[in-house]
């Protein structure tokens, strides 16, 4: 099978490069950008040197779609609005990794990102590929949202409680930190390393436009979901999200109970990985992997409990998850070239 | 005025050493640890040498109490529990940095630190030392228990909205995250630079003892106030203490009245700083300061208040607060020494 | 092919662990520790949970060598001393990461370790691992010593200009910085990071036991190379080495014709990468991976030459370069097992 | 006595309000830059909140010629060479903190920096401030031309070996580690944090401007010193200068007499700290500070001296050496204003 990747010199392109080219059934038939057009990748990227000679290509629907099967689409805001129609219409299957195709509610996109939403078509159509809770089935699919880094954090380590009626729909409190890499290889002055290194920031307090994407996810799982209070800090780290999670249970529960309904919950998937109680994950404990590992605990003194959840933004947050969302298109083992083991130290 | 420094090897220690240095009033008699004893402080320290040619000595508290008028501690806990009554016998002041003087009731106290708490009758006459917030005669007064670090961000970001009734008390929660130089000189795998360092942990879930300390701290202001969702991280870096504040209010209100509250509790502290509406405060900039620096916002969507407040936790949080304390038990500007503008970048 | 990792728990150990794992033709039989007998290796390295279900094992030799066709040994100096020569004698084979096979020399390995030497007879026999320069089939081979971190930086940035009489023998100097993971897994003050973060050190300046190994390892291309100058940093990272290097033309050249002669040199070599003219590598390039990336410039104002090579200490400085070796003990690929793309950014 | 601050939008130009704040006997009277005209300082630096609250003002020289007594310039290349002369012609002096007046030679200045030079008259007049080894009367002088970072490092470690004719003039090279601070306020790719921490990075290898700085110094000591090899790589920190600097002895000689030479050089010196045989300093050890450390040690088998001096960019290598230089210049204490310990952890 063919791909190509339409924003390759992004971190989340070259996250892909990076994942797919150790693909035993995909290869990676170009790489497309806005810029840099007809330079080799590696003037982006010198790690790739002597790995990866693709040259920067214009995006050329026609041309693309009679030589790939498949587009990954990691574009800014629009990009995918623009383009995924025409992909599919030629037949070509899109995974879109930017936040396009995540809200289904045009007003709700049109508030939180300040542009024009896709076509109510095609929202309906595509896919949110937040792959442990996918159902239906994937290899009847042409075009997969992928979802955020945050919500893909947040999501994991909320739905079992929402979905069982564990919590206090109303008191949902998201308190993530992300790695700096998640603001992207574009130059500003948020990630001017002597300004963040031995730093730590808050940012977009209550208007990431993550939130609605959170919100709408719990809603499928609980429709008594409300207003949900999402909050991102920037720590001096380049990879890594945690989400520290509370929400008041809405009767006594234990630590142990809540556990085993996470266990359960994950039972067949692999990439969520539940910590043992009384122990928690780091982020670097994911790093470079697809893991999304959870720790949780039930507080009798508060009646809350906390979710901890962590993932790699680049990988399980991004371009990993994507490609295990194609994996399940290819109807193969969703873990499939991207069973990395984390890098650690 | 000469004063002696308990505890001068660990981190709270030296940085007493590099504030007192430039107090005008006061001048550091002895220096004391319970190892290392004889040997110059430059030995721990190599950054002080050509400056300090103290030696360490041991805790002698007859010939302290004849050659000094105050004694801070920067000890482990238990030590102060033990060690001050003698030096205030004698007619010493104390100024302790550990928790062995905060919380009043003494069976918190064991249940928390898993130690024998301090004698009733100095507990009942220690003045916890939130500066802002003492509001008795710090010159009558011979003990001081310095506030923890987490705490005095906490509690300085609370304070006003619960003194005030803004927020429902029971719907409190403290997400905090702190650089690693809280966590001593002392070695440990949870400070080892390889698994620390391009990492994001979260320690001590709802078991972190400075948990009694901000509700007995918010009870004063507030009796209403129940058991507070306390949780601590450890960002990869080595100072500053972020704590992102939640709560729901008990009406409607807004960023703006709220901002107003803020400045008016604090219109006469020079070392807090209220951020203007939509900026939030980073913990760089308060590095090396005794600044706590408080960003507020409201949020109509989800009627919670969030409030940030950044600290350096070995300035503001520990050695910068205890010195003072120390100023206005000397009946002097209470920024005499510690006026320093944060170190930036 | 089975084999056993001695010293699990190191950092050298768990990165084994990582690269083995989707090693196709090499399966872990066991893992052995001199401590935490009995537990699993995920106590120590819960980033591998659900992974490696391995539990941590005394070395028992004749147990092993019925079990295992070759050890790993990622242990402290001495330990390969004792147990290499049992281990052969059994017929298993050996590659041993530590410095115990490195120094041909008894007397200067004493003198710089401080401890005994392994036996002249397999000081003899142990062929000197640094995989692109070996000269022997090593599929005969059943003792490899595997090079330093910092000697495989540095003989690969100086073996062409050594071999081809290039640079004057006696002016070599080699400034060396590393990450903090290259001290290992040990608790010691100069990896605390609360005094490793935002600094600079340097240590063990002309005292490095990797100095005999890289003279040593630079006499084998010409005999005429005398004492190297060889200083190490540490950086406030945790991966990574760089090498910078300084010699003294013979003759006045160019920098053309020295990156000529590297790529010549490297020709058939995947894992050295030469960098084009005016560039030069840095080591977030070689992040995870097993390549080493060199930068080559000629100064006519001093006539100097200036080599930059870089590595990740734990994969082509340790547990890579090891599989390197093992792949050509088995006759296979070198690239088996070993072909990761640098995790960048 | 009154100065204004041009440039003072870049780190040099915070940093030179952050030491004169607390100076005693200087006012900053004005703030200016080239854009942001009018916006409050704080606007770039939050961190001046409260304490600061001048407004940035464009550079009129007439009126700022009435106003002060001094400017400081902490601007880019060439803006000190038109500048300067009409505030010394209207009888202000001027301490200029870039490269403008620092190399004598016009061509050579032309070569390095792509720039016009200054006018050979002020050029002549101007004296270079590397204070401890400045042999005029500054209170006498109105130009001065501040060090560089590196020269400033590179030099207070060489100038003993080579004004004593220790060391061959033609075997010196220094491999300069810098915090990525010194590159400035302004983005760019490599100062992104995400392609910057946790990496480390050499750059303009044999092309830093600051070359002839360190070589012409060198110079005024001993005329037989020739083309320096001077190294310069970014550390992911982001104060800091290490200087690793290596020379051939003339003849044979011993660590102990080269400490007692260079404690003899610095006796007076305040700022120079000269370390212990066997002990070197690392950056974070004059953190915040204006001191330089230095070690030295001479190692027999090479017959090389290796030179170990750190700064702190910013302060030693900029703002704090610029006002070291002012209180020459005002007759009064080189200390005042300046003493400040380093900030450590």
């Amino acid at each position: 099978m063919k791909v190509a990747i339409i924003g390759a010199t992004g971190y989340g392109g070259a996250e892909l490069v990076r994942i797919l080219r150790q693909h035993p059934h995909v290869s990676i038939h170009s790489v497309h950008a806005s810029s840099l057009l007809g330079e080799p990748l590696t003037g982006s990227y010198p790690h790739m040197q002597t790995i990866v000679d693709d040259k920067l290509q214009p995006v050329d629907v026609n041309k693309m779609s009679q030589e790939v099967d498949l587009v990954f689409m990691a574009t800014p805001s629009g990009v995918a609005t623009e383009l995924a129609p025409q992909f599919l219409e030629n037949g070509v299957k899109v995974i879109d990794l930017s936040g396009d195709y995540r809200i289904t509610d045009q007003e709700v996109y049109r508030a939180w990102y300040g542009i024009d939403p896709s076509e109510s078509k095609l929202l309906e159509k595509a896919v949110y590929g937040l792959t442990e809770w996918v159902d239906v089935d994937l290899s009847e699919v042409n075009l997969i949202s992928n979802p955020g880094c945050y919500p893909t954090s947040a999501l994991l380590g909320l739905a079992p409680l929402v979905q069982h009626n564990i919590i206090d729909e109303k008191t949902i409190i998201v308190d993530a930190k992300t790695g700096v890499s998640g603001a992207g290889k574009g130059l500003s002055a948020a990630t001017h390393f002597a300004e963040t290194n031995e730093n730590f920031k808050i940012y977009k307090v209550n208007q990431h436009q993550h939130t609605p994407e959170i919100e709408q996810g719990l809603h499928r799982f609980n429709d008594q979901v409300g207003a949900v209070t999402f909050t991102t800090h920037l720590a001096p780290m380049t990879r890594g999200i945690m989400s520290t999670m509370y929400a008041t249970a809405k009767s006594k529960t234990s630590t142990k109970a809540l556990i085993e309904l996470f266990e359960e919950s994950y039972r067949d998937d692999y990439f969520v990985r539940i910590r043992e109680e009384g122990t928690f994950p780091s982020t670097k404990e994911v790093y470079g992997s697809n893991f999304c590992d959870i720790g949780i605990t039930y507080d009798e003194r508060t009646n809350r409990i906390t979710v901890v959840s962590v993932i790699d933004n680049l990988v399980k947050g991004a371009s990993g998850q994507a490609v295990q969302n194609m994996n399940k298109m290819l109807g193969i083992d969703e873990k499939t070239g991207i069973d990395m083991m984390p890098v650690f130290p």
